[in-house]
């Protein structure tokens, strides 16, 4: 089903997918050795960088589930995450603690709203 | 991409986000001081008016991502869930334990299909 | 609103939801008694079940989110899933530990593509 558009050239995941104008993919930080301030930040960085690439920005972002190694950590997304997010345009968020890989603090499920012209090919 | 649209005028997430036909949002319950029965009644209620501010209603659910905070919680959420969900029509549902803030028993990630006419504007 | 396509005739839950194109369900095993490897080993095939269902492949598998109930299970996930996933076709995956079902290894939400000539009627 030829309408799908996959990004990355991993063999155990693609780094996104879109199909009919939205966007899915997931982030972890790209350096688990950084703090969890530093993750956070990462994984925002990332987000970004994937959004230029669709074409998009942070106001086509319809949903993010965010994954806390510990959700005492919340305070820190959240000081981040506000100054991030687009303002009068933040996507659905959830928040919960679950087990992640051994130093990652943080993972991220993104969708995105991409237009048809840029990454729904 | 102004196919979105969005309800809530929270600064962190929206309420709702609606893009293509597709309605994504989060619920815990607006008051985390009820007992685990009282969150669950009040999550399906705010789920049931958040539908019908859509204009639809439970037949319309695609999938629900149930969070429990304490998983043996599960035969409390499905004795409401069943007596709850359309009736030859409930939606995909996943159920896991996770971290939730400190107070919250549940944690739902919905997702619905709206008509053209009503929310995807 | 009469384009959502359900399979499975449970009153708690869909054993998957059609809707503009996208199939969206959740698979554990149908047989807990399994080991780990056997669970993983089942929910795969079960999946390929669903897809040819759909008319669809592995290629067309959209996102899929593992939870675990033991991240420690991660290397026997990921030695399966690289000899199962479409090769230069995977989809986007995340993978964390959750608390399952008593016996329950393995969890996983699928989202995929359908042809609208098939599943999406």
């Amino acid at each position: 089903m030829g309408e799908i558009t996959r990004y990355g050239d991993g063999s155990r995941w693609a780094d996104m997918v879109v199909h009919r104008g939205t966007a899915y993919w997931v982030e972890v930080a790209d350096d688990p050795q950084r703090d969890t301030d530093g993750q956070i930040a990462q994984v925002l960085e990332q987000i970004d960088a994937t959004l230029c690439r669709l074409g998009a920005n942070r106001s086509d972002l319809l949903q993010v589930l965010v994954y806390l190694a510990d959700l005492s950590d919340g305070p820190l997304l959240n000081r981040q995450w506000d100054a991030w997010v687009s303002p009068g345009a933040p996507p659905v968020r959830a928040c919960v603690q679950a087990g992640l890989s051994p130093g990652y603090r943080v993972e991220m499920v993104i969708t995105a709203a991409v237009s048809t012209a840029t990454g729904d090919r």
